[in-house]
């Protein structure tokens, strides 16, 4: 039983206390952090946990096997550091630091303790229709890649999205989900910037974001955020012989007033929850069998990290903006 | 430029003369004749043909190489019979005649002549779908066919539709389509009856008529003709290896108010219109060119009428209702 | 944390100990008990079980709260009445037991204990696809529901299944689902038995039913258990002013040679997984929480087993058979 | 019955002459003429047709109303102008003229004639998919349009394609149809070059056009011309509130070997043959009529070609190169 602290017990910490401890095999919640001390209290109580006042005592718990970050992004360097510092496995959610410096930081931490402990949570990698894809495409079943196609809408998005947010926020999960798909890192980006959608009022919506791929790969990213319909993300992967799509995942097809319907989910949720599900599974799995963490890297977050400033800076100036990287450590070399 | 007398000239009659005056290639209209003199005058004025005051009149035409026979189903007799006598090619809308008595007196009256002179309008043969359909089945690529599931899905009926018609007018399409599709004559049928659709009133609707084909193939029909949404065909035959159904044809998908959709054609018209078209420019092509008519003959008229009435006592009765044909004359023989 | 002895350690019992020990959450093993006492010790061993000797012994173990019941058949009904002599809840694979009078008796059992302990592994009900579109005819998206088709194929079956197999074994899961699906009863049964596919050598395979619900639904089934082509579940619920079905789960499409291609899952295991996965989950969350189990009952186990016999009787006589059920005692009434 | 002189009788105009003869209605092919007199003469013959020497001679037959122009593009220029001279309606294939400025004389003989005389034959308008998608817009089903994302793929080309034919002969088409489904001008053209299919040799393909409207509509257009899978037109119109697309067309539906098929066109003629029966029996029912011609005008197809070579330009320097349009004159404008 693998004994986790949660750091953070907002929104999306509350949702991970549930699941670790109403939905996934082999894991407990022992201890929970929050700078709202009320909030720790009442989510570690539910939950019977301890709670402590600060995250670093939280990651000095020993009975505290793996921590997971779950506080607002400024706060994820510290807490991250501290637990490689501790030698323990950490699973961050995305973003996992701010800034590609901090996220920097925590790569070369990561390097001097010497092995993987960070993951980061991007959990497209898990979805069930992504992982198919790329059995597709790995399989060869259309040839080698040559271009993809994607398209991430939101039905409405808050008050406090800004423009920027489509690339760092949205898109984000584009930029990860191909570097993982292809193989490769992504050496420039593009903004181009359609006509507005009048029901974002002044925000920049939709937007096609350009990425290229080190490996020659092209990809287009539509972000429309304010589309009203529905979530729905879309995918295809054009090969040398053929194309693969992400499928449609309608459980039903209704036959009504002079149509075929199927339906779309409403928001996120309704689309990734057995996603979340499957990533915190395996993660539990692997860190409880001394394994390294099954996802995404520190490095990970640092190229996502690089990649959302280039494409933040495409954006400001309407120009193609080349993506520098550092020189990846062989920690993160592929295969190991 | 093969020249056509057409033979009642209310709704369907009108709508070929339209078919041959502006749409179709190779084909003239040289005479009308209708019960109602001044409905026949203004048609055959509108297409400059003369107007004769019976159809036997229109027969002798010699300025009529070929007749299309669309007056109402008591009439058909006399004027395929008429045209048979006159060695003259005829297209006779469905029903063939009205019993299937009197379609075998037309096969008889055809056999005595010798050659194939009439053609039935059973339409679906001449649809591009159940046309690739059939190629599907007929490659191999599924396998011997053992069963077939159709539905005939109409949005609504007129007042003064009977249960029976849910055979004698719906089915009767399916009827022909599955001995041409399977190349096999109906054994037996049943008819079922499920829960009523109240919006039918007092109609017996739907009905699930189970035909029997003497290769074995079982046969399943949904007939429903008030069911709102649309106009909807359906058919997917099971084979030994594998299964081939009408595909959807819908020419857009829309997304929107959180749903994909995909319009459902309204009515017929808008399912089977090109069927028509390619049901009679075939027609013209081959009449032109002296050759036999191409599609349904004056045997599977006669072979739809029977499977009707043995559909009819089987709703009636409740049971299994065998279905006995005559001896097939040679000039039908498969291949000829 | 549930604990639950596991009477049955073959391979459906593996499975759901793998299952409850490593994928579900709240639960946890605590005894295992095999007629194969090797076995039993292994797959207990591993699960840090303890193994009993016999069924009865688990049953009465302190440490087992509620019991699941995965052995052969025949010996259902002794262990489902022990645990029900112990007053603890139990969970049987399908079919509850191998004859109606043995479902009877259980059924009694549960009466005379007065409140429900039984649940019985018919997994449809727990099917993400088969819950959304109850909820569509539910909500009255469709109106009424006046007949449904479904389609149960198999791409092949091992050499020692027999005819009946294809109602006893195959179509009981549509006979358990549409009964949940309707809310209603089934009052006859029918079969009939088209072209024979040779991929089965002698057996009788494909099969229709048709199932006659006392609502007035009426339903057929296909089985095709040697189709080869996958295993594909369908279902279309006709309804007053349309239909619903099952839509298609593929999270691919693929484009390659000539063809768009959507995978279809290659047996029940990738169909349903998750299914059985979700069964068990809120069985135990609501074992666990004191509650009733919260899928299908005795009862319906009982009806099951009579709706199968009368299929059978169909088969074998190719006659309309009537369901005659005992009246149904008040703990089962719905809404219960 | 509308007579039709064809200038050019090699591939093209073979196929139209057969169209003309053979399926259309109310039109005769009175006259040809060809460079190859021998080609000519046997076309001519066949259709019954006088052979002209010269294409002049055909324009001035008074037994020829109206002109198609079928000959190679260099040649377009001097007979649709003749046609003009000689106040004789046109039918020019794609495209207008090779040049620009050739493109531009047509514009001002035309203007200079005083009303509409030529139709340059981008047969998409007249694709039932496109119609119906543009209706969809034209209802504000989706909103207010603002991206469209198009993929044009060929399975294959001949050995003397150019990668500027990606452009001026693949891509021309989604030009012409962008400007005709949003009523907008092309502002600017992007050309981005995505790794090589090595099944095209050196070719540079696929590449991806962005093409900016003047109404901010931001369109992308990938072309694969070696893509072997078959002919794939697709294109998705994003809305405020949600996305139009062109449907899958597929007659059948195939369940086999694992998976479920929808076949693809081989080409472009399995995919579009309708439409160009469609678009030349418009244009002789708008002709026949006395009416102007019902299709892409000459200024339409001035502009294709001034964002053609715009595309060849930005295709060349990989910059963003802008459009730059003559000043319309009011024979052209909207609604007239």
């Amino acid at each position: 039983m693998l004994r986790v602290g949660v750091i953070g017990t907002g929104m999306i910490g509350q949702e991970h206390v549930r699941r670790l401890t109403t939905v996934l095999n082999g894991v407990t919640v022992t201890a929970v952090a929050d700078v709202d001390a009320a909030v720790a209290a009442e989510v570690g109580g539910r939950a019977g946990a301890t709670v402590h006042p600060a995250g670093e005592d939280l990651v000095a718990d020993p009975a505290v096997d793996a921590v997971l970050v779950c506080c607002w992004g400024p706060a994820h360097e510290q807490y991250v550091l501290a637990a490689i510092a501790a030698g323990k496995p950490v699973f961050c959610e995305k973003p996992l630091a701010p800034t590609q410096e901090a996220c920097l930081r925590i790569v070369e931490a990561e390097v001097a303790h010497g092995s993987r402990l960070v993951q980061v949570g991007y959990m497209r990698r898990f979805d069930f229709a992504h992982r198919q894809l790329k059995l597709v495409l790995d399989r060869g079943e259309i040839g080698t890649p040559l271009m993809m196609h994607c398209a991430h809408r939101n039905a409405g998005v808050p008050s406090f999205y800004q423009k920027e947010m489509a690339i760092t926020d949205t898109a984000v999960h584009e930029i990860d989900m191909v570097r993982w798909m292809f193989g490769a890192e992504i050496a420039g980006v593009r903004v181009l910037v359609p006509r507005r959608n009048s029901h974002g009022g002044d925000l920049q919506d939709p937007l096609l974001l350009i990425l290229e791929m080190t490996n020659g790969v092209l990809v287009d990213v539509e972000t429309s955020v304010n589309i009203r319909y529905g979530y729905d993300i879309r995918g295809e992967i054009v090969g040398e012989s053929g194309t693969a799509s992400l499928g449609s995942l309608s459980p039903v097809a209704v036959r009504r007033d002079g149509r075929v319907e199927h339906p779309v989910p409403a928001d996120w949720r309704a689309r990734f929850l057995a996603a979340y599900d499957v990533e915190l599974q395996e993660w539990v799995l692997a860190i409880a069998g001394g394994g390294a963490p099954p996802g995404p890297s520190a490095w990970d977050g640092y190229a996502a990290a690089v990649v959302s400033d280039a494409g933040v800076a495409a954006l400001r100036t309407g120009e193609r903006v080349a993506v520098s990287l550092a020189e990846r450590p062989k920690l993160y070399a592929p295969g190991r």
